[in-house]
């Protein structure tokens, strides 16, 4: 079924604990989250980019094969983000935000794009998310993810959404800011009475916890030792389980069987982005040894003797 | 087989983010324990008390069938702690620690016990532990707790330990800084050089990770929704684990699949142990109820369609 995202394509500066340094890496939440759901099928973006996103960027979505129909150059820069992480990896510092050509008008959704059956919203103003759903009329399954800026600054339009989509993605910290619980999930059923039917929280190197209306699942990380570089796993998170939901041909793609199994989709493309800087694990990544960590970590949850 | 835990007795005083307060609760790692270890067989503890712990505190430990030969009474005052625990339930200030008792020579094994197979050298200093180590001449199976306090101020002496027993639990935090290392996976692989087959390493409401010579395992947590008082779960966590195993009569209680099937047990126990002050919880449990939700978490963790 047809998959579009709607969200940012950046250039990132990281600085990691070693003291490494990578300047202009291509990034953004749409890059990560189309590089990942292409490990499943096609994936459409929009986006919008500036004079300065060059041909040499374009190569990297196409070898992903990302239609860009809807990666909007217009004048001015592209986005840029600067970060720094913290030892332990799971928090870091925003040194700089450039939101450039991102501080204009949101980009238009191409007429081709409009029969997407699978839309989501990567991070963006609430209200900005609504207008892009509003031009998805056969929209069918919709997943959101946000961010403590909009959780408060712009939490009436927030919940606005919440009555509009299927599910929210969101960090360990958001749950709780947006529902003003302590406890995951506690905050995850608070969550759910806003209007999603299911709450996917992401806890970065401690996996995720799933409320659904039907049920509840929690995963782990896939436990990896070594992490280059943990910008957009997140994103990327996102991008294999609605790449994988996408590419499953069912009736109800929000039900709970399917959703989880998509988590663990997701969780395991995070586990490769984690692995170099920016897309550069993706890049280099086959669809066997995808197959092969998927396999492993299936394996691991299957506690043997119970 | 006869399974022995040799740690602390004492007094807690909690106060949790709620502001409800808790005095004089019976708490100590044994006798977490092994009210926990209880619902698999029966437990043996070596711990001393002082005079002030009285019939009351005995019936409790009586109700959960715990052979209480070696807990010693003697003259002064019994162990006791103080902690107030943070928002996130996951960190706590100790508000005071008065050794009392356990500030003197640590408790004798009695001979009855010195054919144990199974030996759980809960939190104490490393050389109190491989003091108790050397009078279980039949120890087929130890594994050890330790606490950031003896990293930083006895690591000789736990070094020396770790190349004497088969696996060591500890907490997150204590992992990275027994390795120096900040990944999780890459702490435990070093810890596992320093000498035990296998590492767990607790992470509260995260869940726990395995790393084992033989493979590598990580669970989340039982997602509680309600989690009143914390204190405890890591110990047991331990006797839930320990208790597992000590029940099943295999040859090799140290082998990969039995060590992380008893980590669910492990689980689950500690799932009931944070929904109430001190012992409460356990002490209301019934086998049947730890049963289902045992089976509950074995079913979230089998993520259909994979």
């Amino acid at each position: 079924m047809p998959l579009v995202v709607t969200g940012s394509v950046g250039f990132d500066s990281i600085e990691v604990p070693s003291g490494e340094k990578r300047e202009h890496v291509l990034g953004g939440s749409c890059t990560y989250f189309s590089a990942a759901a292409s490990f499943h099928g096609p994936v459409r973006i929009v986006a919008v980019v500036g004079k300065d996103f060059t041909d040499e960027q374009r190569a990297v979505l196409a070898h992903f094969g990302v239609d860009t129909k809807g990666l909007e150059a217009r004048d001015g820069k592209t986005f840029r983000w600067g970060g720094r992480y913290h030892a332990n990896m799971d928090e870091r510092d925003t040194l700089y935000t450039e939101l450039n050509v991102l501080g204009g008008e949101p980009p238009r959704v191409p007429e081709e794009y409009k029969d997407a059956d699978v839309v989501f919203l990567a991070n963006n103003p609430p209200r900005v998310q609504l207008d892009f759903l509003e031009q998805f009329p056969h929209k069918r399954f919709v997943v959101a993810d946000t961010m403590d800026l909009w959780i408060t600054t712009a939490r009436a339009e927030l919940e606005q959404l919440l009555t509009r989509i299927d599910g929210l993605v969101l960090n360990y910290d958001e749950a709780e800011l947006l529902s003003g619980k302590q406890n995951t999930v506690a905050a995850a059923r608070d969550i759910l009475e806003k209007g999603p039917r299911f709450v996917v929280v992401k806890k970065g190197e401690h996996g995720c916890l799933f409320v659904h209306r039907e049920g509840i699942g929690a995963l782990p990380a896939y436990p990896s030792e070594r992490v280059v570089d943990p910008t957009g796993a997140g994103d990327s998170f996102a991008g294999g389980m609605m790449g994988f939901l996408a590419s499953h041909d069912v009736d109800d793609l929000g039900r709970f069987d399917a959703v989880y199994a998509a988590l663990v989709h997701g969780t395991i493309i995070a586990s490769f982005t984690i692995e170099d800087f920016g897309l550069g694990r993706l890049q280099t990544l086959k669809r066997q040894e995808l197959l092969e960590r998927l396999e492993a970590f299936v394996k691991m949850l299957r506690v043997p003797g119970l």
